[in-house]
């Protein structure tokens, strides 16, 4: 190997500050600073940016959004604190609506949370405080607690930076789950039904473009689109990204 | 690829806990949280073991430890937070010393890092308050202020958890660096001697069993093993393991 001259780097700084001040505002816990630095890292090995894969995948959820009967965006502390107004965004431009579900609850962390996603233009924030009265059966973390006009009533759920548990609780209850995740090999991305693999922060920008785009197909075009998506194959595809990228390190 | 039934998880849920604690009794700041998840996600691609990579590195670190005129522990936060008994003895193994070096610093954590060390054995911990007195030169961040009598002084520093400029700016300074570092391409690990890649909660006690093991060798046997050791071919064998590790996953 011949070590490389151009040092890569973490390019994600801004992303970063974004998130120590979502720290200290009361919006993002310390287990989601972890939880952001594990999603540096894999950013990292994919190159920092939007691959294949990541691409194919925004497709398929954009499609599968536009075809819900009931689509329904799941935000937590990193999300609010990263994408807050392309979270509001999507779910409008789908129909949909935003909800509130942390792993961690605390009703001051929701409020704020709730109060972020309405300055960004959400008409009507779900899942907070009382409201999440239903429950997601077999599910031992807060994460449990789910709005029944919301998640509970839902067809289709992105779940943005979701842990493995939920993602596949929600899929045992029937429900189309979209995650966006940077671990390929996580629960979370292989219990969805659509895996994006990329940075929310770049992969959310993607989305709501794709959203726009596909929203003049008729409805049978978009179900051929997401019919024609093979999750699992995806996934092999963003791990080749991978290990593509790290061969160039190592000279192979 | 067919999707294993054995899902990885992130074992380390007990070190996580230990950060976090760490970041509420003050010793961890948010950055250092975000870094940890950096460190658990390249940790889960080497599969959360030691390897060969590592174990190589681990001798040659204790030959160079033991062979050197003046040894110095640099001991930041989310080290003091994690392993700060496993520093104090391998300071001690080798006629060293433990120095705090600090990137964001602040008296009352540098004054609690400290304390910490000494609760764990440090009759003396150098770096604190006026003592960190020389510069690092070229240098921005605080990283520079160093102590004259340790770091100063050392000929062999030991940096976990490292950032990738103080790394090459001690390295420039004629010093032989030591890292711990999970990240195999990060600007520390290529700019070290010796780069252990390897979660910093297994290479400390793995470290300090092969600096009680080689302490019987002559200066001449330790020699041979520390020029024997190529850092740049060792570094390579890393990312080979980590690539390894997920070809297993895309069934190559």
């Amino acid at each position: 190997m011949i070590i490389p001259k151009s040092h890569p780097r973490y390019v994600s700084l801004k992303t970063r500050e974004q998130l120590v001040r979502g720290n200290r505002s009361g919006i993002v816990v310390p287990e989601g600073l972890i939880a952001h630095g594990r999603g540096e890292a894999f950013d990292y090995i994919l190159g920092e940016k939007t691959g294949q894969s990541a691409r194919n995948a925004i497709t398929a959820a954009a499609a599968l959004l536009l075809t819900a009967r009931r689509p329904v965006i799941s935000v937590n502390g990193n999300t609010a604190a990263l994408v807050p107004g392309e979270l509001v965004r999507l779910a409008q431009a789908v129909g949909g609506d935003v909800e509130v579900n942390l792993f961690h609850r605390g009703s001051d962390r929701e409020k704020r949370i709730a109060r972020t996603l309405r300055r960004f233009g959400a008409s009507r924030v779900l899942g907070v405080g009382k409201d999440a009265s239903s429950r997601v059966p077999r599910l031992a973390s807060m994460r449990r607690q789910i709005d029944p006009s919301g998640i509970g009533d839902a067809d289709v759920v992105l779940v943005p930076l979701e842990d493995g548990d939920r993602a596949s609780a929600l899929h045992r209850m029937g429900k189309k789950v979209i995650a966006v995740d940077l671990n390929p090999l996580s629960r979370t991305s292989r219990s969805a039904n659509v895996t994006i693999v990329d940075n929310i922060t770049r992969a959310l920008p993607l989305l709501n473009r794709e959203v726009r785009r596909l929203r003049r197909y008729d409805r049978k075009r978009l179900s051929r689109i997401v019919g024609s998506f093979n999750n699992e194959k995806n996934i092999v595809l963003a791990v080749k990204e991978i290990t593509r990228y790290l061969d160039k390190w190592n000279g192979t």
